[in-house]
């Protein structure tokens, strides 16, 4: 069996540690327990080579043999088919799981990553704020009715949602406690923990490489 | 064989007719060659059943006998999983449709339909541009070395980034001959344009109704 890589960069400044998409593959790995290795490109000066196998310059990209693919989304699918405690096996479930994945993707991080993106560039007012209302409210009704996306258990769509929620500006904005719950009670789990900490260490240990 | 059935409005007003997203999985559909068929909700006075099968009140969403999902990329997934005519049935071919499938969703239209948001509100000037600019131009890069997104064919990755691309303000910005050649080539297809004529005959008959 070959072993899934996860691609991300060396080095990043300290603001985005935490957040940087590889995140989702790493934490995904460790709640299906597959092995997996994590690999580096530079992050200065990304070349030719970068962009063959990422065409936007980013990072995650994964590889597994020989099948290999970009978009942390898509690594997530991978990854779940692969790992029924990632995603149900029964048709209903396995779509429920997919349907909340594309909304995490194409629903909300489509608002939140541009508002986001307007919050940081300071604009005085921030023009996408009532349709990040918007959405979050809807986010918020249906966090209301359940513990669980998906198929009443934990999936890889309530991984996706938490880390599309968990954004500092995003988790402050409105008064939204069902998603509050949800988001801390999520990123409570040790393979989060894990995750997230060996992410924090890894770029930590791109410090001492570029000292 | 329980029959696919593509849930969309009654009627819209003028403006986004032959752009719902319910003509994403018409025209997969037609390229795949599985029957479905359209039924409606109500566009105005959306009710509690509607945010039941879709929670941001919004349109497509599609139900298979028990199966039932919405977001519209999702949709595309579960039809692709139904025809090798939309994804082929190889680990390699499938993940190279299905990352350009997610950078389509999560990395294009991340930026085009905030981007196009602010054009249509009016603002001065468009926050978002040059990070529309970026991403654009990496797609014409990767379309300037190819003829399809993945594994060497049609897919339902190209169904969709065209799609994403052919909305018209989009379209015209920037000088993009290799994204406006595989725009073109691709919205050629009998499927593209039997699937266009039946949204916009669709809601023409809606405007009959409410006369």
């Amino acid at each position: 069996m070959s072993e899934l890589v996860i691609w991300t960069y060396d080095w990043v400044p300290e603001g985005p540690r935490g957040f940087v998409r590889d995140m989702r593959l790493r934490w995904a790995c460790e709640e299906s327990g597959l092995p997996y290795a994590v690999r580096t490109v530079p992050f200065e000066g990304r070349e030719a080579e970068h962009f063959a196998r990422q065409p936007f310059g980013q990072v995650p990209f994964v590889n597994d043999g020989e099948v290999e693919l970009f978009e942390s989304g898509a690594g997530l699918l991978y990854i779940a088919h692969k790992s029924e405690k990632l995603m149900p096996r029964d048709a209903i479930g396995e779509a429920q799981t997919l349907q909340w994945i594309i909304a995490a993707l194409n629903s909300i991080e489509m608002v939140t990553v541009p508002w986001w993106f307007l919050e940081i560039t300071g604009a005085k007012e921030n023009t996408l704020t009532s349709w990040m209302e918007s959405r979050l409210g809807h986010i918020e009704s249906a966090l209301s009715e359940r513990d669980w996306l998906a198929a009443d258990r934990f999936t890889v769509a309530d991984l996706l949602m938490a880390d599309v929620l968990r954004v500092p500006k995003v988790r402050a904005f409105g008064d939204r406690p069902a998603t509050e719950a949800y988001v801390t009670r999520i990123t409570q789990r040790a393979a989060f923990k894990k995750a997230h900490a060996d992410q924090i260490a890894h770029f930590a240990a791109g410090d001492a490489a570029r000292a």
